[in-house]
């Protein structure tokens, strides 16, 4: 494996600026197998200040043009990258799977999701109404005054930071959503590679140039930089040719960015995806009859990619009871057969270790699954707490990254409401109902939509589908803002702006109105 | 007049929390008469803490059944409060002109606009597309895995705070534009008064109230604070039940929240409506054929409401030439017959003066109009300075607010667009052209949508349409958030955020889909 994947790398360690693979100063800097630990080749050099300046003003000098494309023209582009990343073929999967130790399977499906994600806004591009056009027509003769002619279109916004998640490799990250829906509403982007990934990053930004030479383009519509710290990112924020950010990443690091853009001399939009515990929240008759499916399907949700999803299940509510004991029963039973996974990073495994340690002394241990066998591999693990403790104890509802989670036994529905009630914004909230919990269900409802950006009935939140009617969002620390989504058509939104032409000849008016006209009146 | 406009305060110096009146512990403070200047009754307590806190639990008390009354009761009580300001009759109007000074036709006007607003939102709220409802269908045979049911909604952020602007006190205050929008997508307001205009006010409140009353809402859908100081405001943005704000006023009051509210446990959105010095672009075939009409029609608008607009004309753009000279000359004798107008209170009329002359020792006096006959009014100004000038003086682009201008004289087309390029974000910019001018316009126009929230050909900003298409936006420092519109129907989509329900089943899906299906696939 260590052949095939160290080979093929283009640039040979350079990030891409506008179309040029060019070599930054500092570094080396490695990414490593993600299973033994061993740092893997090429070496990557990290840019600096220069290289943020460079990206940043082929981005800015090719927004004008870019924005401006035909619908099918950007349309064709999105097509372009998603039929390049399919022509890396075997290579990008084993990169993957090596810097990450994500299983085959698993990054062969996130491959199929990037490019359908692609495709998807594409489809979105051409259907046209992302412009959002509205027309009042002159009222010549109105009185006291007369009415001018008004239009509406949106434009994008300019171009966009993107910082790549560590766990979604391809679907979150150089070709991921941000960078898909940028680039669908007409926003150069500057991505900033993940460290974790670097080998993965320049093969999809290599598709993508490969993809922009094909479609004429021009070069600053994408670039993919290297950088060796947090400084770098900041200063990719900081520049004032960056007009919104898209992070998908911890809550330090997405509050970190939110804090330097609210402090630039011209604030932006950030798009930080964060930090979420994801609610389930069982009901007493759906525990009565289905407590060892539900037990089953949540440890399979659970350890699912190790844990590693932004909708992890890290925490249960139920209420006391002969249900819940059965489900406890079940839940442990299902978790003990959990395999062991391997993490995406050492950094990111140890931090789990020392998180789940911690919880260990705060709550009870109710289940662990396998004892790892390699180095990496996260142990799930459920603990147990009472809502009064809950209540009393800060800590007990902060995120941990990988397969643990918590439940907390409530004595009755109004414990359980003031519990739910108390958490911070969520992106998903899961409610197990059976027709004879809908009256609390009923009543859980508002607390839900005011939580959470998605509500899921007797599922788990780890499917995230890429469709119009998918929020993948919600209130902070979800995400820092709750207005939009991440996934799904909907996220072409979060980088445009309305902009009104008023009695604007018609050999002025931009190019909508000769195309199409969707009015409003 | 000082009899009729000091009667009919409701509440006797209290401010309304909740449905009920009450005094705060701090004060006394006092509206002035805009006009001498002089205290006028009755003596208004203002609040503290005590009071933010009421106003806000009443808000959150009354948030989740507010947001989810029917369409038609939403829409209902926005026409009642509609009906209720109208009922208040001329005493409404003589206690506005009194506080602000503002001659009768324009608060007759400004309250026909209010009440427009307030019915626009309610056939906004009826027609029922805010909801943005879309739905993705089940495929439950699709492979590898089934998709399950999608369907989104926005709902209400929650409670909203408010604040009143200074230059607006009917159209932008307590039942102005951010109070109906908020209100419309469900939001339950808590104003903070402006302190020039106390008595306008309360009336409104009053007004409100009533409507509340007779739609039988929610005790907390609607409060009035007043309050003392700066750190009342800070506090009111600051409290968590508050999810959004509303604000138009001054670039550092507006940059003040924005810090405020980014620093809050929970960031939320700040909606600022700042800081536009609104350019004028006159182009060369228009000079040569218009310069009179041209003119004649900037220096209306200039001296509209002693040029208390955010889209008040701050600043022209020219290329040297006969055609501007010949402008020059025209607008010189139109600023000559302005009149001196009384500024909204002594404060603004004293920044104004400090301002103009602060304006004056850096460019050229071109005219001036008539000379101030009573304490505070303001004389009418014109500068001029060279483009390589203002683009040496970074003060030159600060807003003067009142009715002041600067002229930019360009030695061409290229250094015309430099300078327009270098300006911070704009809610207009207005282009004076001739259809020989298009080919110029055309080159201006990309600058243009980049630093506006609006471009105008052959008019003024000073107009802005409650429309469908208007976009009352821009850039920042135009305001803090350039992604919206504070005027017009597309002012609602601020308050809300989208929430996905995924296998909801039929009987807990919430209203809209019982009424109707608005489904896109």
């Amino acid at each position: 494996m260590n052949d095939i994947s160290e080979m093929n790398i283009p640039g040979s360690g350079a990030m891409l600026i506008g179309g040029q693979w060019r070599r930054g100063s500092k570094g080396p800097i490695y990414s490593s197998d993600a299973i033994t630990g061993e740092q893997i080749t090429p070496a990557f050099n990290a840019g600096g200040m220069e290289e943020i300046e460079s990206a940043c003003r082929l981005a800015e000098a090719a927004f004008d043009q870019f924005r401006e494309t035909s619908n099918e023209r950007r349309a064709t582009f999105l097509e372009a990258i998603a039929t390049e990343i399919e022509a890396l073929g075997d290579v990008l999967i084993l990169r993957v799977m090596r810097e990450t130790g994500l299983p085959r399977p698993r990054v062969e499906g996130e491959r199929g999701r990037t490019m359908g994600q692609l495709r998807l806004f594409a489809e979105v591009v051409r259907e046209g109404s992302w412009r959002g056009l509205r027309h009042d027509p002159a009222l010549a003769e109105r009185e006291p005054a007369p009415r001018p002619d008004l239009r509406l279109r949106n434009i994008a916004i300019g171009p966009v930071a993107v910082f790549g998640a560590s766990n979604f490799p391809l679907a979150f990250s150089v070709a991921g959503g941000d960078t898909a829906s940028a680039l669908a509403a007409g926003c150069p982007v500057v991505v900033k590679a993940h460290p974790a990934h670097l080998g993965t990053s320049v093969m999809i930004a290599a598709a993508i140039e490969s993809a922009r030479q094909r479609c004429d383009m021009p070069e600053g519509v994408f670039s993919l930089l290297i950088g060796a710290d947090n400084d770098f990112g900041t200063r990719l924020v900081s520049h004032p040719y960056i007009k919104a950010v898209g992070f998908t990443g911890s809550r330090s690091g997405g509050t970190a960015l939110m804090k330097i853009a609210a402090k630039r001399r011209e604030p932006i939009p950030v798009y930080a995806e964060m930090s979420s515990i994801n609610p389930v929240v069982l009901l007493p008759h759906a525990l009565q009859k289905r407590a060892d499916a539900i037990a089953s399907s949540f440890a399979q949700s659970l350890n699912l990619g190790a844990g590693q999803f932004c909708t992890n299940p890290g925490i249960l509510f139920a209420i006391e009871g002969q249900p819940l004991d059965r489900f406890i029963s079940s839940v442990s039973q299902a978790i003990a057969d959990l395999p062991a996974l391997n993490m995406l990073t050492p950094a990111i495994h140890e931090t789990y270790a020392k998180a789940s340690e911690h919880r260990s002394q705060a709550a009870r241990t109710v289940a662990r699954g396998a004892n790892a066998a390699a180095t990496f591999e996260a142990q799930a693990c459920l603990f147990e707490t009472t809502a009064a403790e809950f209540l009393d104890n800060a800590d007990l509802d902060d995120e941990i990254f990988g397969p643990a989670s918590l439940l907390v036994r409530c004595a009755d529905e109004n414990q359980l409401r003031s519990a739910l009630s108390g958490l911070e914004g969520q992106l998903t909230i899961a409610m197990h109902i059976d027709t004879d919990d809908y009256p609390f269900a009923t009543s859980l409802l508002p607390i839900c939509e005011r939580k959470a950006g998605r509500i899921l009935v007797n599922g788990f939140g780890t499917g995230v589908e890429v469709a119009h009617s998918m929020v993948h969002g919600g209130p902070y620390p979800a995400t820092s803002d709750c207005r939009t989504t991440s996934v799904g058509s909907l996220a072409i939104s979060r980088f445009l702006r309305p902009v009104c032409y008023q009695d604007m000849p018609e050999q002025l008016l931009p190019d909508p109105w000769n195309e199409r006209m969707t009015e409003i009146e």
